[in-house]
């Protein structure tokens, strides 16, 4: 296991493993967390359709713990503008990296007091998620 | 044309018009402005699925503008956590309400100052959708 470090706006890590078989490992330990992927954004092959850019693999997937963020909606309706929690894994130099939002950061743009206990647990388990990876 | 309010991270309005008429007017005006749709979200279909919640029609599309996403993945290659700018369409007691990312504030949060420009050229387009919805 390795910890993981905080940016201004993401938790991140490098992972000694390969592409594909890193995206599985997140995938399960979201699960392990309680968070779905309702979305998942290949924008290596995206940016290669529409503009002919070629990349390296990068993918984009959005997180989602049904609990929390019925929760968050409720006390903030347009709350979706900051959700799914997107956790990339992406490639650069034959390296993968990870990248999760910081949902503290995020969930703090709305400004919405009852949201933080919420943001704080969603926080954790992401952390501890990329963490497992 | 309704001219939208900008919150603490979000540009919204309401729009008097059915829910999925007004989802194909998003589509539209977000194509107008060089943004593809790359994800969709049914929140009222998933937690009903997940935790037998029952809510309204809540959508969220995840827009992106291949040019500036390209850009500002280039300059900031963990951004794809930030990505894509989000539009919700949801229905709240019989009213439709829009809320957009406001990629200003969203940019703003990886303090690269190499972004402000396109985080403002997005803003821009963004605003300009959804004011023509």
């Amino acid at each position: 296991m390795t910890s993981p470090e905080i940016t201004a706006y993401a938790i991140i890590r490098t992972v000694d493993a390969p592409f594909d078989e890193t995206v599985e490992r997140v995938r399960e330990k979201l699960a392990e967390e309680g968070f779905g992927v309702l979305s998942e954004i290949d924008v290596q092959a995206a940016l290669k359709e529409k503009i002919g850019k070629e990349m390296e693999p990068y993918l984009i997937l959005g997180a989602c713990n049904p609990n929390l963020a019925s929760q968050g909606l409720e006390c903030e309706p347009d709350l979706g503008v900051l959700l799914p929690c997107n956790v990339v894994v992406r490639v650069q130099e034959g390296q993968v990296h990870l990248a999760a939002m910081e949902p503290l950061t995020a969930m703090r743009l709305a400004d919405n007091p009852e949201l933080e206990s919420l943001a704080q647990e969603a926080r954790e388990r992401i952390e501890r998620a990329i963490t497992n990876v």
